[in-house]
């Protein structure tokens, strides 16, 4: 038997898990402080309901892990949390509006794989299902501000909204068959270029007059208040104008530094129906993937349910992926932990005098750790050396009759003589 | 297109998963404390490896959900952490050792469907690979008693030896080929009663004065120490005297206060080498099912691996399924909360001044929620009952002027006008 992962598959060793905990654990408080409760539904669900109508289209589907169970009924692993939601919300008729949920989980898909593109991910998604008020919209934005920050990592919050896009799409005469096509090639404009964009758009049989006039209209300059009252001016129908109603009143909700109007965000992503935002290290050379992206989905739920009653929606989902890398890119030293133990407790000759002192300090919430291996203090010292555990506590004889112990902060390898609340102390 | 789970699946909404990730939550916290890291491995495994001699068993083999890639690769979904453990044990070998990791996650079992049974659940595993040390196992007991004291549930943690339990078959002269037979009768005897087991294992072709022997000692009665004084006398073998030697020092590093040395405790799982756990509820009526379970496995990673090189362990598992259906049965009213949500802001004609509001509240940590619907005050309040979040605060243009707000607790339906920091103040 070869030993080795399933492909496109990974291990999180404690030093990488130490990190992605730590986010998820930021993310979580965060979601919760807007009072969104988390939901959890299976990694398995009834191949039936992924390949429904409008979950997640043909593209993914292909890439849908997928089984039979001793039954012979047909199964696959989910592919996104989002198809779930609408599936949960079908099921729960009673849910009371708005339904606040946020889901942190894996995903699976079985498509090629590339850097930073594995088989099995997670996502980490927020939606507020039932409302269609702007005050949901900014919500999200506010989320990815707090989250951010407390995070520490200086970014930018790209808006637009795909009504506004329509609106602008719409007034350049680009015929309505190749408008979808269009989205997806302004989706790329940050990637490619201004350039390379238009060539592409014209290569789809749009006309050179009506490329020139998009190209022109999404290059608008200005602050986020100077780009809006231009396309007043610029772009003249009902989809824009509700575009720009939606925006304006998201701008009075929310904190608007850091936030940028992108006129040639599109959000590649069919379903999107309102106010879109992505999120952007503002050192894009140093990382220049998206961390986080949304947006307002008003269709897609009753459509997916078949139904007549409309679930308005807006959500941002996290990608801890691309969030954990930077992090360890900026952050390396302060993040890169091999253990969650900051003491290292080592007996000469006092292992059951050790065990009562660990769990001492234990109820002090210390994270506390012992010799197990019954080791000489040297081999000890290279463990907790290794494992760079930043205290380590020496306990003989000698120090028990006196309830003081030698601890050594290992960083410094300054040594002190202390009792065990000293110890909680310095360790605090 | 029906709407509806997998079988053996099942959702989990905010009312349920806020309990289960509370359960998690000091799980974590008590693993933490003990020096135990995050490990993750992922769901999807190479079949080659999940079927490998001693990674699981036939019976387990059976129920594996199994699927190939699009790269024709055999696939499996995991059916425990211990295989994956031994994997990631073998693919590291620069791991230093005591290796210690915890894992929460879900594992994936397609066989037949019970209460309490489901075909993806849970997994909450705490182990130590590399040392043979009897220190291990006391933290293994410790992680148990702390964890349950901190959830608040009466517990009994029951103790026995895999070797003593050999001796003590041996010593009855029970031919060896009947004796894992006759360790899985003994592992039922707490549900069927003494006379039943008897009889099973007299079925199994195991003489009545040896099966009456057995049943003798199996039920000695006395306190823990009395009952290994008995057994010194009773049972003279080598197993049995390394099995006792063995729960003797382990007795040493713990507090024996609801520890119970049960010797008919066997842990039907063949690959037991040494003191084995079971945690139950000390009131068995309410909830009969074990808690948690444990032991020391020292032979199966080096078996598993195919290596000479011996790698001691020892570990517990705790069962979030019956954790949970035991805490909620057992406080029901302080457990169930709908929503995360302790806030609820109710705008008057004053949304943008809400939106504002809300962030302070967040910022001094106030999980708040305010109304995203444009709803009347009534429709507000009936929301917030459904969902039961104990707090309401109404802001109207004159509480803005004064920065002072009603505030409801939603319990009692007493109100109160207070500042911000009143607020902050009444609810944490």
């Amino acid at each position: 038997m070869k030993l080795m992962n399933a492909r496109g598959t990974r291990d999180f060793p404690p030093e990488e898990k130490i990190v992605r905990q730590k986010i998820i654990a930021t993310l979580m408080t965060t979601f919760e402080l807007f009072g969104f409760s988390p939901l959890e539904t299976p990694l398995i669900e009834r191949f039936e309901m992924l390949s429904a109508k409008y979950a997640g289209g043909a593209e993914i589907l292909k890439e849908t892990f997928r089984f039979k169970d001793q039954g012979d009924r047909e199964l696959g692993l989910r592919y996104d949390l989002t198809v779930p939601l609408a599936r949960f919300v079908g099921m729960n008729p009673t849910l009371k509006m708005p339904f606040k949920r946020y889901q942190i989980g894996r995903v699976f898909r079985d498509g090629p794989i590339k850097t930073g593109r594995m088989r099995e991910f997670w996502q980490c998604d927020v939606d507020i299902v039932g409302s269609s008020s702007m005050l949901a919209d900014a919500q999200c934005v506010q989320i990815a501000q707090n989250f951010f920050k407390d995070l520490g990592l200086d970014v930018n919050i790209e808006i637009s909204s795909r009504k506004l896009l329509d609106g602008i799409i719409e007034s350049c005469e680009i015929p309505e068959d190749k408008r979808m096509a269009v989205i997806l090639e302004i989706d790329k404009l940050r990637k490619v270029g201004i350039n390379e964009a238009q060539k592409s758009i014209h290569a789809l049989g749009v006309n050179n007059a009506a490329t020139e006039r998009l190209m022109e209209i999404l290059s608008t300059k200005g602050s986020n208040f100077e780009k809006l009252e231009k396309m007043k001016e610029l772009v003249n129908n009902r989809k824009a104008a509700d575009g720009l109603k939606e925006l304006e009143e998201l701008f009075t909700y929310i904190d608007e530094k850091d936030v940028v109007l992108n006129l040639s965000l599109s959000r590649g992503l069919s379903y999107y129906t309102g106010p879109v935002f992505e999120v952007f290290l503002k050192d894009e050379k140093q990382f220049g993937s998206s961390l986080a992206g949304g947006g307002r989905w008003d269709n897609m739920i009753g459509e997916f349910l078949g139904s007549i009653k409309k679930y308005p929606a807006v959500g941002i989902s996290f990608g801890l992926e691309p969030i954990t890398a930077v992090l360890s890119m900026v952050k390396k030293e302060e993040i890169l932990q091999q253990t969650v133990t900051r003491l290292y407790i080592i007996p000469i000759n006092t292992a059951n005098e050790c065990v009562a002192i660990a769990q001492e300090l234990r109820k002090a919430g210390v994270n506390t750790d012992m010799d197990l291996m019954v080791r000489g203090v040297s081999k000890n010292l290279e463990y907790a050396n290794r494992l760079a555990i930043p205290y380590v506590l020496f306990v003989g004889g000698d120090e028990i009759k006196q309830k003081k112990y030698k601890l050594r902060d290992m960083k410094t390898g300054k040594e002190e003589m202390l009792d065990l609340k000293g110890v909680v102390k310095r360790i605090k």
